[in-house]
């Protein structure tokens, strides 16, 4: 088998970078400039303009290949099973929100209208999120407790506490709109990129945690304030544990028998998910049920069970925001703003990739930031989608956002005639319908080993998230989560595993020293390979690294030569001293005075030009003048890996090349990027010391330069390869 | 010259990685695990024993080779002068920490008792540092206001305002003490190495924005009260504009008087650095002269000029810190004991390569940490170091730390018998010292346009570092362009360069196609190369970039043909179709119902088992049956810049290969790193469709890899080099 193998041959010239530019000629490239993209952007034409409208109206996208036949049937199959779920969590989640239902109703309703023209996902389901809804419960139980007295805000003092309440919820939903529009006009979508999965898997986890604490109080039947700012959770179950002996055993029992019915029936569901045709939906039947049973035995007034009780019938005239309450929660708004859209985009890339068309980031910013804004003057609160009515919607047919459309209608109806019929409904079957869909969110802890084995950074990552967005709360846990996020990728780079590497005998490829056994070491030549980009947090490192790597300080040397050097100078003078070609002979021993010496004319070339003969510093030195030996004439550097240098790391770099280039050293770069050598060339990083023959396009290249320049180190040395004066074959 | 070029000829198998590994052998290597770090952290010996103490107390070291004769006169004469400078920056920058100016001699004495025992570097003077001096003032301003009553402590009630104010500062100086300690202990020292050059000098530019607003009111004599927090700079300025009419004339002509002389001989100083044996001192000869004259003249009485009034003589009991005051703080403290640290670090450092010592990062926090604590104690504040004081104590000839000692007791001789002397000095004289002094601060701004031309992406983390810190404050600012810098290294990598490859003729070299004239492109291979990490936040960007250069999305294709199989394998059970070796020729066109197509089946393999023969998809296929043509058969991917790929990279990698792997794209992957490697096999990378057989040492043995696979192709085009059987020689 290895006999038969494929030959690589290869016979060229030996490439520095400037003699194959030479030979190469480079196509000559404009480069746009800032003027050209900014000209390039206000150009305006039909067909720019045509495209401009399609992008702000997807709606007409979509409109235009609808194929009534083949989707109307499924959208509207979809429409009805998802405004079930949408009615029933619209009203579980107002309770997360801390508002009266009949407001998670409203942001079925509201957000869906604009969401319907301006979006571009086909099959999300937009209306109340869980966890958005715990943010926008946080900013309202802060600014209106439970317990004491409501934030000191215009306008506050004519209303009851709901009405505060829903002011408050509709104001920063409106900011958090802002926001999101901001970020869509400015074009910035990219950002959610910075929520890694691993990020968002923590954040989402302790987001459960948070839902699961705050849903306890429903569950037990007990009177709980609701609690926000750091340490709430611990705080929220404390008072559940103070208060567990009032708890009510009829609201215990309905959600104990609640839950376990849903569970089962979802794992059902699941395990026969290719046989139903549409999954069983079961959280709607028991709420039903619930509804009924509590309407019939009249659970509210016979065992003090709290219900959804009186519902705002038909909607409420719009309303302004406050901007007080702006000033209040622009902490809270903006990462709402971007949870909101993080979630909504992630869910709506799923389907998107699923069904084959394209989605635009900025244009959901868009359209998420006018469905909040619009929403948020009809009194509804943050809307974003959540992942298991997205899922309703598409697997019961769904095929565009006239499923959405229907979904929303039916919440209008609920709204308009039939909200009474949700009265008697008792808050705990709301709240263990809350608890049992987390299964899947909570079910994320089992990341933490999976993480562990595989890569610990993010395992931190993971945990610091999801313990900051626990304890702190979710908006600095966000916050906490991200810094972290962006330390990884500095701290993967900080300490990176710099190497010796040496050639392969036999071969062009060059590998690490302490790896191989067979290798090929020519005296005197360094080859050091830097595997990350260099920049402010490594190149430190980089620094200790090389000169470990090389064996001495080239500043320390250069000082020493230079200081020795003034006493040779000295020395010659006075005549003391004869320089021979083996090297300086000093005739009498005799000390010069070095305290006064000035240190920086220590750091500067050698000036070796008032010298008779051609110093050699490894040779044989006068008695009292010792200097430290270098044993390498030649350093490569291997930046192939070196993907970007900044500011600091040309500064240290320069350095660097410059010590080693003033104590005769020949410094190479092997396999640098074509674009960093442009921008070294930009940042006027060459000048008489550092010259871009330096660069050459690989390792070999720059071996072989340095072997050919070298020859008479091969004298002697078994080990090194053969050269023919002109074709020179790396083989042994 | 060209003809005379040395030439490069490599004769060797075509390796992929595998190969390698198969005739190269690569010694094993034992990697430590975190127990045998634990363990050997934990081994003791006299050895190891004898380097903790003496890097533990680092005066050992260099007391040992402590030269009298040489050292001893420029410590003494270094130590009286830097004595000066101390108890004249002591008494000023207790005006920046909003203290009575006896406490700022406190701080020139007592941490420097401790730092000469503990510091590992010789020349920097310890005391008070500016930016440090007015991060204790906000704290201070902020819980002893100077017109609103103080915050709620415990303890405040028997106090006057200037005991309050001393607490504060002694507490937060211990906390911060604390930090440092707990930094040095953990021996996270590395974390100054996120403070760059850009962000520093951002930073302290702010800082002096804030020094020169806070020193107005005492340059032109007016009563306007600390104020703290974000925007204090504009408040502060706005408060002194609106009493400008009540400004102290005598304050700003002495003020104006000194400024200029000390300007104009500080400038001197500078141009004749190298005739003066030492710089004159003239901010004390400044100092003493305004101070006699003020006695003279009786200023306080006669103009109302503010004195620095009665001295505290002597020293008084220890204090201890204030728990609450810890809480209250422990925000601003945690940045004050990294600033504090990165300041004295960075200027250490500089004496350290000019004198050629080495410091030790962990160790000068632990020295800091202690001494901020020892000097909390005694009620002085936060000590770090003032560049220009360890420029006075460098340069007058201090080699050791007890240059540092002797400033200690000139402070403590003031304190103690000579503070009298001090109290008709006027304030203003202080505030007008400390501005002139912000001078080579305030210059930091000439870097703006420096860094928009040489790196637009460090010109904004300046900008934004400096704006931030200036408005927001010193702790926020911080914070912020921590932020900013993370952001960036992210930023840079977030949308990288990447590029299509193509050989250059003649060499065994791959360059970016649209850069070179004289290229090969064998037909149906593609080369890409990614010029950066893989992260989560551009393994997106990477996707579509790599589906732009192939130019289809591998995953439509693979579902459009499985879904033509399915259509193909109706046919044939019908008998209407005929699998021949040209393609497919249907008999009957007649459509399927393709509508309740399970849409993830189609993302598996196809599963061509029961087909008869062969399929050919870029074939002619049956009528209506049509699948996009996917014209490559090879991708080879460049890793050679991949410095590191995290969880998400991995799973998109993953996915991406599978996708061109289930199309018959052949997908390699050259120069990856070999740790990167090792990674993707403990991370469980590989399976049955992704193969370590894929990796290739370089793309030139991929090509010929691929080449050799695909002999046909070179069939018929002229420009795809010629192969041999077993040598092939890549030249034309």
């Amino acid at each position: 088998m290895v006999t038969l193998r494929k030959q690589y041959v290869v016979t060229r010239s030996v490439y520095s970078e400037d003699c194959f530019a030479e030979d190469h000629e480079r196509v000559f490239r404009q480069r746009k400039t800032t003027l050209d993209h900014v000209k390039e952007y206000l150009t305006c034409d039909a067909k720019r303009a045509k495209n401009a409208v399609l992008s702000l109206l997807p709606i007409i996208g979509w409109m235009r290949i609808y194929r009534i036949r083949e989707w109307l049937l499924g959208d509207l199959v979809s429409g009805v099973s998802t405004g079930l779920v949408a009615i029933m969590q619209g009203l579980a989640f107002s309770l997360l929100a801390g508002l009266p239902p009949s407001y998670g109703l409203y942001t079925a309703f509201f957000p869906v209208l604009t969401y319907f023209f301006l979006g571009t996902s086909r099959h999300i389901s937009v209306g109340s999120f869980p966890v958005l809804s715990l943010m926008v419960g946080a900013v309202v139980t802060r600014l209106v407790p439970d317990g004491g007295p409501a934030a000191n805000i215009t306008g506050f003092e004519d209303l009851t506490q709901d009405q505060q309440r829903v002011l408050v919820a509709s104001s920063v939903t409106f900011l958090m709109g802002i926001f999101q529009l901001a970020m869509g006009v400015l074009q910035v979508g990219f950002i959610v990129m910075y929520l890694s999965d691993t990020l968002v898997s923590g954040f989402t986890t302790a987001a459960a945690v948070h839902i699961l604490v705050s849903q306890l109080k429903f569950v037990l039947g007990l009177e709980v304030p609701g609690i926000s700012g750091p340490l709430s959770v611990i705080y929220t179950l404390e008072k559940n544990f103070v208060q567990i002996t009032s708890t009510n055993i009829c609201d215990l029992v309905m959600s104990i028998v609640i839950m376990v019915v849903v569970f089962i029936v979802k794992e059902l569901n699941d395990r026969y998910k290719a046989k139903l045709p549409v999954p069983i939906p079961i959280e709607v039947i028991m709420t039903i049920i619930a509804c009924g049973v509590s309407y019939g035995f009249n659970f509210n007034k016979r065992f003090g069970v709290e219900i959804v009780g009186k519902m705002v019938s038909g909607y409420e005239s719009p309303i302004a925001p406050s901007v007080e309450v702006f000033q209040e929660s622009v902490v809270e708004a903006f990462p709402m703003a971007i949870v909101g859209f993080a979630v909504a985009f992630s869910v709506a890339k799923v389907y998107s990739i699923k069904h084959d068309y394209t989605i635009d980031g900025n244009q959901e910013l868009i359209a998420f930031g006018v469905s909040n804004i619009f929403g948020a003057s009809f009194r509804s609160f943050a809307a974003s989608t959540a992942l298991s009515r997205s899922a309703v919607q598409e697997s019961s047919g769904g095929k565009t956002q006239i499923a959405g459309l229907l979904s929303a209608f039916m919440a209008m109806i609920v709204t308009l005639a039939l909200g009474f019929l949700l009265e008697p409904l008792p808050r705990s079957v709301l709240g263990a319908v809350v608890i049992v869909n987390l299964k899947g969110m909570l079910m994320q802890f089992r990341e933490i080993p999976y993480l562990w084995r595989r890569d610990r950074i993010e395992c931190v990552v993971w945990m610091g998230t999801c313990l900051g967005a626990t304890l702190l709360g979710l908006d600095l846990g966000l916050a906490v989560g991200l810094g972290l996020e962006l330390l990884t990728v500095v701290f993967r780079t900080q300490f990176p595993r710099c190497s010796v590497l040496v050639n392969i005998s036999g071969t062009d490829l060059y590998r690490d020293r302490k790896d191989y056994l067979h290798t090929n070491e020519p005296q005197g030549v360094k080859i050091f390979r830097i595997p990350s980009p260099i920049f402010f947090a490594n190149i430190e490192f980089f620094k200790d690294k090389l000169v470990e790597a090389v064996g001495f300080q080239p500043l320390r040397v250069l000082r020493k030569r230079n200081k020795a050097l003034m006493k040779i100078k000295n020395l010659l003078k006075k005549g003391n001293v004869n320089i021979t070609e083996k090297g300086l002979r000093d005739l009498f021993s005799q000390s010069t005075d070095e305290s006064h010496v000035d240190m920086e004319i220590l750091d500067l070339p050698s000036d070796v030009k008032d010298l008779p003969n051609k110093l050699c510093w490894n040779a044989e030195l006068p008695a009292n003048i010792s200097v430290p030996k270098v044993d390498i004439h030649s350093l490569i550097l291997d930046f192939s890996a070196v993907s970007f240098l900044d500011i600091s790391a040309l500064k240290g770099l320069r350095t660097t090349l410059k010590e080693f280039i003033r104590v005769d050293v020949d410094v190479y770069i092997a396999s640098c990027d074509m674009y960093i050598l442009e921008t070294l060339h930009s940042c006027m990083f060459f000048d008489d010391e550092i010259q871009t023959s330096m660069f050459f396009p690989s390792l070999h290249d720059a071996m072989l330069h340095v072997l050919d320049k070298h020859k008479d180190i091969r004298k002697g040395y078994a080990h090194i390869p053969q050269m023919l004066d002109w074709i020179e074959i790396w083989r042994i």
